[in-house]
């Protein structure tokens, strides 16, 4: 049996995952030290390569090891349906997850295009496409079974050979899902959790408000336990994203996450854990108006900001690139002796 | 003869630079369309991918062809030595420039880590190392035909095969004439031109202010003309960046800028001609504060901003990346008739 099946055979009810919550292994500090006395002796002024230099730290630090290794890149995409759907929050029929899990199996779609740039491999997770969650406005999105079995998907997925892991989704409705998340994990009016997703229109973006707060309304107290707030108004994408994100510190594994919907799902980490996420960078600034709510509650500055709004992974990708050049300049550059470049005066 | 040298050829003078800037190709709108036309048809929302959208239509208009290419990235480095080190106003000893040239041909640098990363072939091209320019705090930095020869030395830089081309810098003290010709050309206190470059302390930042005041009292209602304002107060690599930048408008090819010193130089372009960079984008917002003034009279959204200050073409390389990036997912991703997903909603 391999250490990845006995990690996530071992979470069977949401008291083992809060367990493993509660011993989360730390940063490697020496490993930390090792690459900022390397840095010092690179062939450039100090610090002048700016958030580049903290990566290729950052790397070191969870991966354990000096010096960090940035060549095996893995795209873990999540996919689920979700009952509120019904509720009219999405521009797109619910339909297109299945299709656009087609899509990306057969290579046409964007994360497709961006893995093959950057040098990923991609890995397409469906999770019961045909079992679409309750409908959060009126009952729990799912029962603990189904919450923890999405959970054990996710953390699965996270293989041992794996250097940086992003994390990725797909799931109509599921910018829904991510602003109740939040809203039940962070506070504050629904309405600033809420954006266009897909591309709906005022109408549908007041729907989106409704539903949220009738989520609130209805499952109310219970939200604020974060693996409760999970399973009552997440999906089992979203569940997945947080058992991926879990495996990887355990693994010790960096992560990338994606935008809005990604980062909702890896902060009911964070709000169990204060350096939950520790072992985890925010990709890409989403358009969506919650992302930035939540990346300021995660204090987090995410590292592309290009507009985008699609999910699937694509921002987490592009940063990998970012990333694998952090670490490529890291190790890969002279030194100050070995160049016989002299140092700064005085 | 090449089409290359027959242009770099016809430039003798700053007037023949002038005579081109006055007739410069513009934007193929059909192509743009094209793109745009495509770009509706591909599986994701309308605008999910935000600036890559717009970074594939760009480069479909600029090179003047649908569909986009970014097979072929090239990197040019240029390099020169400045008089106004001996105003005290580097951290470093002018034998660097030198010696980074030397790293950068040994696959030392950042830069040569970053081109293996994206894929871009590096070319460095030094000019006239063993002369420096004149101290323009006392005198013209250079005298016409210098110019005019580095900016030819640029021009030839730009091949005809090129994708993107992505362009950058090394020369010690070249923060201080970045912030003297940016002062030129648009005004405003020498001191808010002003930043650390490679790393200098309070003083060494006065020494830099001082110098621009000299150098703008000296040169006067000279520096009125932007190609004048680069002979006085630029530097050989400024004027030759300033050439490779007109030479790929005159080829049809885009250009990624690097920080503070390479669009300081560029904007050479601006000042002679409103639309002089619009075949442009800023790749990276630099440390330097004299970069955000500069980005936002040239009113350009720097692609990425990870606190580097290193020059050398990084973040132009890197950036390039990302239109890898945007031109793949425009050109690979499967249309919703291809892949059989469900359009919009109503």
């Amino acid at each position: 049996m391999s250490e990845r099946q006995s990690i996530s055979q071992t979470v069977t009810s949401l008291d083992d995952v809060r367990r493993l919550m509660a011993a989360l292994p730390g940063p490697d500090e020496a490993a930390a030290d090792r690459a900022a006395d390397h840095e010092a002796q690179l062939t450039k002024p100090a610090g002048a390569l700016g958030r580049l230099e903290e990566l290729s730290a950052w790397v070191a630090a969870w991966q354990g090891a000096h010096p960090p290794r940035a060549d095996n890149l893995r795209v873990c995409v999540f996919a689920g349906n979700h009952g509120v759907v019904a509720q009219g929050v999405s521009a797109f029929p619910a339909s297109v997850t299945e299709q656009m899990v087609a899509n990306f199996e057969a290579g046409g779609a964007a994360i497709n295009q961006i893995c093959a740039v950057v040098g990923a491999r991609l890995k397409i997770i469906p999770l019961d496409l045909d079992e679409p969650t309750e409908d959060f406005t009126r009952a729990p999105a799912m029962d603990e079974a189904a919450c923890v079995a999405a959970i054990a998907t996710g953390m699965a997925a996270v293989e041992d050979d794996v250097d940086i892991l992003c994390l990725g989704e797909m799931g109509i409705a599921n910018t829904t899902s991510a602003a109740a998340l939040s809203c039940a994990l962070f506070g504050g009016a629904p309405a600033g959790w809420i954006g266009a997703g897909t591309g709906v229109d005022e109408a549908g973006r007041m729907r989106k408000r409704v539903a949220v707060e009738q989520a609130m309304a209805l499952h109310g107290a219970a939200l604020a336990d974060p693996w409760e707030a999970l399973r009552r108004v997440g999906g089992r994408e979203l569940a997945a994203i947080a058992g991926a994100v879990l495996a990887a510190r355990l693994k010790r594994t960096p992560v990338l996450l994606d935008g809005y919907v990604c980062s909702a799902a890896a902060a009911v980490l964070a709000a169990d854990n204060e350096h939950g996420l520790d072992h985890c960078q925010l990709a890409h600034l989403s358009v969506e108006p919650g992302h930035r709510r939540l990346a300021d509650k995660l204090k987090k500055t995410p590292l592309l900001d290009l507009a985008m709004r699609l999910g699937e992974g694509t921002g987490a990708a592009l940063a990998a690139g970012l990333l694998r050049a952090a670490v490529r300049t890291h190790n890969g550059m002279a030194t100050f002796a070995d160049a016989k470049v002299s140092e700064k005066n005085g």
